[in-house]
């Protein structure tokens, strides 16, 4: 009996859900082959044109016409192999079974340090060099900065911005390669970017840079194909999902991964102790350090980007949770918490983490840190497991870094608002400000349905004071599988709490896209509001419901107020009148109208007259 | 030809929208009379049942059938009458047309002031004396309270909470009536209760007490219905909405009005001046001081609770509002600011604020002192037209307070986070720390279609900085009137952020139910889950989604992960273990485990080996 093959329906409508864009290339200077998407709005009028980061790779291309069965083009190729550092290997994983169909796409062997030593992004920044990756997320990052950044500007134009307040983070004006060497040497931020998987177009997590999300996906033993998933990465990553989790559980985990490697733009990490116990049968105590060894390299193989890894969840720490309300709540911590308890023996992440060093390094694969710990309740928020799990996380940093091993550290969860700034500088004080990279947190337990909008406040406070990348959230949290539309709607709340939190933070540039949709909504260009906005389509939708009518589209009102109680026409009104006066009377109005009240009189008089 | 008569659908499915909940009632002891509606949430097994804070009167009481052609009963009108300071009075509005149906149900006739001096809650309370809508509020707040409320109890049980950080606030570990008559005398709260409109049930908005949330509803010339508008009101106080606006400016505003307050058990605030607007064609520039004024009073005889009122925005500001990126977005803000444009005066509700006072007074309406200036971008947060406004609306509050009116003051809007704090702090210092009731505020404006999300962060935060009510925002918010969805849909999103305010505050109780609903999700009472939070039937069908059996009901897994990687499962089995060790045994737990390592090894090998 021959395997079925995947069908891949057309997902077509994902290349209208951003509409007025043209995908445009910034070429680098040092590296001529670095060329960076961005995404350009067009505005109507006389507007300039707003460019946005854009995560969608060759899927956003129009001209590029990308074949799931096929892959993606492995732009890295050739700055990897350039480096001369790592060499073919035979691929240590063997299909046993045809339960689905193989990905037939791939050609190339993996590779791996041919001599065991570092090729990691951290090695080369540490020896002084600037490789394209770092030069491709210099020229990301500066989105919007080419223009100047002056806070003196009037509010009125779409280059003023806030004064933010980043908490100590130290956010340069511009980005150049070498400031991203430097975070990178200095392990404030990781670029993840496992050789083996040279589709992926990098990024750079650091809390001196744009704050990031993540999307989980993945399968589980009772929903999804792998059609749906490699449907929702792209969904992710259309929407702006930053990196792309797979936490399949399920059957057939090594070929979806696979699947959504070979067609992911975005960094993949994955927990590699899911498809470990997948080995053991499911049962915990009989995990062995050689069985999560190989998996570790298998997956390693394939170019998964970043693992986590619960290297922290200590064995003197697991009863500190038997009073807790709600315990362990991560799966690879309870997962490692049973095999502690059965064996009586300290976590063998934690014992052979220097072996894992050296799986990591010799592919570039970057460390995060997994919060096995973490709080699944309010009332959990902050306590001694937590913590205790974060100190060590800290001591794991130090030695990952003496292996020249790029790491993140994850963080929760679940906590009240309160206590959100402390867990964030406990994290920057005990892990030596690696970046943080936590999932929400939820500021309350009662919303199960809505834990992306529990969750979106925490983590744009979070993010604020100085986490890096923000896990998703969706409404299915703790009651199923998301959808695609669970997807979606993750990464439009968590894109929200990213964006909130650059603003706070005073990120340069950031500004821009919201003074130019406020601008278009000022001026009734609705076209252009949607168009600016995060989901373009369901903003147009919103309007549409109540007033249908092409006409309304250009109508200077809409159904909220009708046309007679508009403030923003009213408003205009008032503005009209302000540019009809002179420089010094302009100038008279900013300090105050009273000593030019007759002025007032006279030119005020006519305009509303005339209605 | 005779008017056509309202239809009102069958509502039905509103009861079963809260399932597994029956309605208390808490008698008052000061005033046998007061009897204070509490929803009780039964939990299965031997679990605590649960109350909470439930804002649908009548309508949520299966025993009474509620006729909306009837209106609800007037529970209050025993002690407006027996405080003997208020009298009949003739109605002032006489209907014109005869578009709608008038509401058949009101055989009273308007009440006020017998003297023309002041009957508030207020003056009241300045006296010394309690009123039975003091004891009511007491009651109502003291939720959860009735428990001990200590912070050393163990994590795992249900009355463990966090102590917060109020910034300042005085919030008390129990609420009795005599804190209430001292926070109502002293202006920090404000009770809404106008004495034509005995229909509500008290409550109270003050930083010390629980955070509020309004809903706004209201049809326009261009859409919705008196039936719709009803509708609205119901869904919002359904899903937890405190106080509701009814923003009407259509036609038959004032017909719209009088279903809504007949029906409505929460107190409902209007923008008097939208239909001042409507009187005079729509055109600001014709509006004059005994229009408003005859408005405030049709307002006021029909009880209207509390009245936006724009007196704070002076002609001296208007100018300072040309180089916003936004202008003014208040509706009621440009309509004045139009007017003292066209007329080259001062805004006539500033310059006859004190006879306002005589007719708030009179019948008890509260003041909600309007943001006219408020930003409507980010960029526009915190400017001088915006903070010169609000120091303005300090100088009221202390008249308003002269004449014994209740006052709150009305904030943001569109505010980056950065910039929240400082808003609040403001708030509090210019209006003398008089109750703050913000919109949103939204965190961003790149995301029309989620606003609800936008502000809900913002609106969290601000409510655990101070402010005492938040008026919600709906996913419609910039695009078009809400539907009854986009209602259920704000007021849910509002209700997490005003719980998770309490929460950061410490709020005593407050943990209650999070602890309640994480307790039952640790121990797979799914239905438990579903039944104590915000939307239980949300909850469901997002689990039934992809488990729909009713077995899945009852299974200990989900299809996030499946049953072999259910982390709260394996959790279970590590505090079964211990459970299993003596008391003394749990003890050294706490402080770690390697001195017991033994123990463990004994009775940890039986518990895992039997899998």
């Amino acid at each position: 009996m021959s395997t079925p093959k995947l069908e891949f329906k057309d997902s077509g409508y994902l290349d209208t859900a951003l509409p007025a864009s043209k995908r445009i290339y910034v070429q680098g200077k040092l590296f001529p082959s670095v060329r960076v998407p961005l995404r350009e709005i067009s505005v109507s009028q006389d507007n300039a044109s707003i460019r946005v980061y854009d995560t969608r790779g060759p899927w956003g291309d129009p001209s590029d016409q990308v074949d799931p069965r096929q892959g993606l083009p492995a732009v890295r190729a050739g700055w990897i192999s350039d480096r001369g550092d790592t060499a073919e290997v035979e691929n240590t994983f063997q299909h046993a079974s045809r339960r689905v169909e193989i990905f037939p796409g791939l050609k190339r062997r993996p590779r791996r340090s041919s001599n065991g030593e570092s090729v990691t992004q951290m090695r080369y920044a540490r020896k002084g060099i600037i490789t394209p990756e770092m030069e491709f997320v210099a020229i990301r990052e500066n989105l919007g900065r080419e223009k100047a950044y002056k806070s003196e500007t009037k509010r009125s134009s779409l280059l003023f911005q806030h004064r933010g307040e980043s908490f100590g983070a130290g956010i340069p004006d511009y980005i150049t390669p070498e400031f991203v060497r430097e975070e990178v040497a200095r392990g404030r931020a990781i670029i993840p970017a496992n050789v083996n998987h040279p589709e992926a177009e990098p990024m750079i997590i650091g809390r001196n840079f744009l704050v990031k999300i993540n999307a989980n996906i993945g399968n589980s033993a009772v929903s999804s194909s792998i059609e749906e998933e490699v449907e929702k990465m792209r969904w992710s990553i259309t929407w702006g999902g930053d990196t792309v989790m797979d936490l399949s559980t399920g059957r057939n985990i090594h070929e979806t991964r696979e699947w959504i490697l070979r067609n992911s733009p975005v960094p993949i990490g994955t927990v590699p102790i899911y498809q470990a116990l997948e080995k053991c049968g499911g049962r915990p105590e009989e995990m062995t350090w050689e069985l999560y060894r190989d998996t570790l390299i298998e997956q390693a193989e394939q170019g998964v980007d970043y693992f986590t890894i619960h290297a922290g969840v200590r064995l003197r720490f697991i009863p500190w949770t038997a009073n807790r309300s709600t315990g362990i709540v991560s799966r690879g911590g309870s997962i490692l918490a049973k095999w502690c308890l059965a064996h009586h023996q300290e976590n063998f992440l934690y014992t052979h983490f220097e072996e894992i060093c050296e799986i990591m390094r010799a592919y570039d694969v970057s460390f995060s840190l997994g919060d096995g710990l973490r709080p699944g309740s309010i009332a959990d928020a902050n306590d001694d497991a937590q913590l205790g799990e974060l100190e060590t996380l800290g001591e794991l940093t130090s030695i990952a870094w003496k292996h020249e091993c790029q790491t993140m550290i994850e963080g929760p969860g679940h906590v009240p608002m309160h206590l959100i700034k402390e867990n964030m500088d406990l994290q920057l004080k005990l892990t030596h400000e690696a970046p943080f990279y936590t999932l929400g947190p939820l500021t309350t337990d009662i919303a199960p349905g809505y834990d992306h909008i529990t969750s979106a406040i925490g983590a744009a406070m979070i993010g604020w004071f100085g986490t890096a990348m923000l896990c998703y959230v969706t409404p299915k949290e703790h009651l199923g599988l998301p959808t695609a539309k669970d997807v979606k709607d993750g990464v439009i709340a968590y894109k929200i709490a990213a964006h909130a939190a650059d603003l706070a933070k005073g990120h340069p540039g950031a500004q821009e896209r919201d003074n130019a949709l406020s601008k278009a909504r000022f001026e009734f260009r609705w076209e252009d509001q949607f168009n600016l906005s995060l989901d373009p389509t369901t903003a147009k939708d919103f309007h549409d419901e109540t007033l249908p009518q092409d006409g309304a589209k250009l109508a200077h009102f809409c159904s909220m107020c009708g046309p007679q109680f508009c403030s923003m026409k009213i408003t205009q009104d008032v503005r009209e009148y302000a540019e009809t006066l002179g420089l010094d009377e302009q100038a008279a109005l900013q300090k105050g109208m009273e000593e030019k009240s007759d002025q007032f009189k006279k030119a005020g008089a006519e305009i509303y007259v005339k209605q």
